[in-house]
């Protein structure tokens, strides 16, 4: 492919004009690019909800630049940094965590580097909208052909924060876990792939009746829900739950044309275990 | 025009990460086409809705794919299937009456077949993402120039899943009608056209007076509500009720700078009869 | 840059199809253009936001055309308008203010024009849908090379709508303003700029106490809440409120990784005057 693909992630929101702001000043620095909105309605400050977009949607698009800003320490000393993946990827944003896991699925860390040179950004830098002064300029002129190496010096990766995860602990017949994310059709996600399901519980055939001990913070939460898992929504009537693999190997459960979320009771960070019955 | 033209219509919402999947995946096959996001905030699973906004759009895009993903049925053995208008547009989508509507404005339906060259698919096809896996990767072929006969074996028209819409029936001075979808501005969109209207009533002349008889589910609901023919929303007050043509030619009912389906109380699916007062 | 460029910033929403058939029919007309879309989600009929977020949005887009429609009298006699920027861009929307506070910061208005060549527009035009037949196609022919001069006859600046904004009252020690602006974030804009505020309260630094004092519309709801100046967000502890300079120059209140207009009542058209503790 000739033009170079960008993708972009922010928790602004598509009512103010922040995400098209970073589009324009895309679009004056690398006018042939490719750009595509990623999400601009994660959830404000929620740094786990925008990594696991980028973990769900990297894999699928073009090689790129990804600039992801979901950065509750905009102008504190946090790091603004760009990352080069195994696959030829940039990933440019905050050093909080969003952009790490996204990584193992497109090649892993090839290497970091802390934005330093302020020929690529957009002077005056303000104190509150790096995506528009910092992370959308660098990814543009990284698109327009800037070589990687420009963008400022090497980082450790060992000095990168992490992401903070719900736990995925695979026991003897039970999975310890939690829910990771809710999406909008009410589908909740754990934080567990299926291969962790099956090494906890042994292989999984369509029907197994599981249940979800839901631990909570007290007793008044504690409950267990029955649920068989299932290959297809269309295996349950319509109304009814199942656990299933979601189209990106997740452990997930659903109600077939319903929201899982509302009717189970099921919310993120909620902790819970997955045994057979 | 040189470069194809995409659009894309979905109930998979702007919080996730589905619909610019579905778009990087567009990217990846097809970088030179425009791609328009026609909505990704269609009601979940509402295929009337869906087919409705088609058939307002169609007639106003380039001639070209329009992929369109509305399928509660997914998984299940509803087919996914392409339909060339007469126009010369291709639609893609599952065959459960999303897609049918929208022709009649295009030119009507030339030909229809079921998606089945495994090789325009994203390999391998999940259960639960036909819009990433199946028909934005076939859309995207057909926009760089894979010829319609190779998505897969004609369909007989004859066996394409309808689509469930409200009754229109034209009476001596009375029009059974029913609400088909309220915008966001809350303008109240009925199941007839204007011409339905006037086949009903005779010519309709601004200032004319209209009555809309709610007969809803039960005597607790039922009620007239006296509304004037206007041609333009300026003839009325700010806050009045009127009815006119919209923009599509359909017969609606909406408040000038005002919510009418708040106002008045008129939500989807209620049954109405429209007569002169 | 070759491409032209065009911005799209309307009242229709995400959901329904309007915004996307305004750039169907851009795309029919100017194929090759860049188009933003600024933001569909402007409150409906809020010609104010609208203008305030292209006050924010045009100093960082390229030069170009853009389309505003938030449009209340659409069907009325309000004059469509096309305004030549000092800066060389193009912004075409309806007489209601909506177009003008952002020309003082792209250099000003050069020369305005009334829409008058239906050559440009897409016909028959409808009562109500004035995006789609006037605006966009005129703004679409614009950045495909149509000279500005044929859109229709020049008008007298002095015969546009002006729009209505809170007062902003530099005093001895006080700056009487108001709240013009909550965003998704819950950052609350003043009217003023921070140089305005300086104006009236002299130099600020770090740390400076001020005193917002609530006028309101009665004792119930005047009050006087303390909030220092801030630098940045990260000078205050999460969850505690600051007055900053906003990335535009704009006096804003807001708290950090919080919701200022919710944990402080501040709401829009709030009028509220700003003097030191």
């Amino acid at each position: 492919m000739d033009r170079p693909f960008i993708s972009l992630l922010t928790d602004f929101g598509l009512r103010d004009p922040s995400a098209a702001i970073c589009r324009g000043v895309i679009a004056a620095i690398a006018p042939d690019a490719i750009v595509v909105d990623l999400s601009h309605e994660v959830r404000k400050y929620a740094i786990r909800d925008g990594a696991l977009l980028l973990w769900c949607a990297l894999p699928y698009l073009p090689i790129g630049v990804h600039v992801a800003v979901v950065d509750p320490g905009v102008g504190t000393e946090r790091r603004p940094i760009a990352i080069r993946s195994g696959r030829g990827d940039v990933l440019v944003g905050p050093d909080n965590g969003l952009l790490l896991p996204a990584l193992e699925r497109i090649g892993g860390l090839a290497e970091v580097r802390r934005l330093g040179n302020r020929d690529l950004f957009l002077e005056p830098v303000s104190s509150s909208f790096h995506g528009r002064d910092v992370f959308s300029p660098v990814g543009a002129h990284l698109a327009a052909g800037v070589p990687f190496e420009q963008v400022g010096p090497v980082l450790d990766r060992a000095t990168l924060v992490e992401l903070d995860l719900p736990p995925v602990r695979i026991g003897d017949g039970r999975l310890e876990t939690g829910v990771v994310y809710v999406d909008t059709f009410g589908n909740v996600k754990l934080a567990g792939l299926v291969s962790d399901l099956t090494a906890a519980l042994g292989p999984l055939a369509s029907g197994d009746r599981l249940a979800l001990e839901i631990t909570g913070s007290g007793a008044a939460t504690a409950r267990t829900v029955e649920v068989p898992w299932a290959l297809t929504f269309g295996e349950r009537p319509a109304g009814e739950p199942l656990v299933y693999e979601d189209s990106y190997g997740r452990a997930c459960v659903a109600v077939n044309q319903g929201d899982a979320g509302r009717q189970l009771g099921l919310v993120e960070d909620l902790a819970l275990t997955v045994r057979r019955v």
